[in-house]
């Protein structure tokens, strides 16, 4: 049997192929392009970026294999010291251009720890998938976490509930008190134990990447060709401040990768293509973009 | 004898009238809106803010006076436990909307902390001023930075060197390898002492803020009037991205507002309204925009 580290590997190269071609589909106008890099200090990745298209303004589908001596910084965090690690993962961020439809974020990933003599410390699986709307559609955020709950489902009647969760407090902007969007699945440090070996977890994170596409794509498709107005571009404008706010200020994989030397421009293609700070932007009473704020303000269930 | 507390506060009260009168003749079209708020746990602010202008496309100039227990997370800062504090300052940011004029941060405050008794523990003056170029004209950023020693020069003849060092560690986006700007002055911690009382302090702050528009506004006429095209344009909301970096990932001040319930739109007035990320933009070489990346890259001493 191969190693976990090079299965998932596989598994993800192969996902990264089928995600950007379903997405060069939908979009009918832009590629991505690819940038093959390395790391100094052990592995590297495979960025692929889309920029300008008719449906998504920028996206980014990207994979990493990266190994070696753990940082300074995440011995810290892990509480280790001195210690090897390999760490794998396809991370995804596409932001449409239309306000109506969702950007949408997944990551799924896997990590091994050793000590010195090769023997392996820790290995676990993380991950997940969200939304976040500019404009609200409940059928869109219902169907979205009916497919999170499904895959779920299949492996244990309690993670849908648990990592839907685990979502709504990770995505927060707590300096805002209000979530980044309306949530999805949010897992981490998934490792073998009495009732899920660590194989089982590896399919458990398969059954919801392989899910990923026609969780998302359907909404798309849905509403993308949806006129709107410069007030609503401007207000998904707005929204997507906060989610720069996010991922500079809490996101800790962003933090990480900064912290730790990665790739810049692979780490912050997460960030929006045109965004808008204002001063005190407060949408009118009972419109579209307050009943959105309300929502992020009190995580609802979906389902 | 007034105290400090009260007698700066007055200054700076004075000061952002000054400021804001400044500002509002140079734009000739935009006036400042005045946001008065109180702080639940003690104090509260004046914040003003101009948008949209001829000049300015968007711009603050803040004063705030906060007390009360020191917040947890400055406790463990500063490491002390159980004690109150009183913080008070002007802080501002101009984002003008010709890339060819730079954008301008300062900050003036005092801060003191106190035991449960009311007895002052430490009490120390902060503060500095800094640019941020699109384009590079040598001449404004060796005016900017001859008014910076100045009014350094009138108090010791080695706190030019010092602070503008300082100010180039400071404002340094340490995950791009490039200062935020070309800098100024930055000081922290001035604490009376055997060469210099904290009333001596304070007439060097006083000194440096009261030199501010004299530092600035020259260098704003001289540029506001020059054409410029869309793709200097979308070069600056790219270099504002690097602004919005440094602001959310690096700098102390903003970090702490957000962390210790500080008023949220005051403290984020300082980000850009129009911003731009893209995916491994780089200038074309020999070309003005590249000549400006160097320069961050290793700053310059500029007299």
């Amino acid at each position: 049997m191969q190693p976990i580290t090079e299965t998932f590997y596989k598994y993800i190269e192969a996902l990264q192929n089928k995600i950007t071609m379903a997405f060069e589909a939908i979009d009918g106008c832009a590629t991505f392009d690819e940038d093959i890099w390395e790391r100094e200090e052990g592995g590297g990745g495979r960025t692929r970026i889309l920029l300008n298209g008719n449906v998504f303004e920028k996206g980014g589908v990207n994979i990493s294999k990266v190994h070696g001596a753990l940082p300074k910084a995440m011995q810290s965090y892990f509480g280790v010291e001195n210690v090897d690690f390999f760490a794998c993962g396809l991370s995804l961020v596409m932001h449409p251009k239309n306000p109506m439809v969702p950007t949408v974020h997944a990551n799924w990933r896997y990590f091994e720890m050793y000590n010195k003599d090769g023997s392996i410390i820790d290995q676990w699986f993380g991950g997940g998938m969200d939304l976040t709307p500019y404009y609200l559609f409940d059928d869109d955020v219902k169907y979205f976490h009916m497919q999170c709950k499904s895959a779920c489902d299949r492996h244990n009647k309690n993670f849908y509930k648990k990592y839907k969760k685990d979502c709504d407090s990770y995505f927060y902007n707590s300096h805002r008190n209000e979530a980044r969007g309306v949530g999805g699945l949010f897992f981490d440090y998934c490792k073998g134990n009495d009732s899920m070996t660590i194989e089982q977890w590896y399919d458990f994170v398969k059954d919801v990447a392989d899910n990923f596409l026609n969780s998302y794509v359907p909404i798309v498709n849905k509403r993308k060709n949806i006129t709107y107005s410069a007030t609503e571009r401007q207000w998904q404008e707005i929204r997507r401040g906060r989610y720069v706010e996010f991922n500079l200020i809490h996101d800790k994989g962003t933090l990480f990768g900064l912290k730790t030397n990665g790739r810049i421009e692979s780490i912050l293609m997460s960030l929006p293509p045109q965004v808008q700070w204002s001063y005190g932007y407060k949408p009118a009473p009972n419109s579209k973009e307050e009943e959105l704020i309300k929502v992020l303000k009190k995580p609802k269930n979906w389902i």
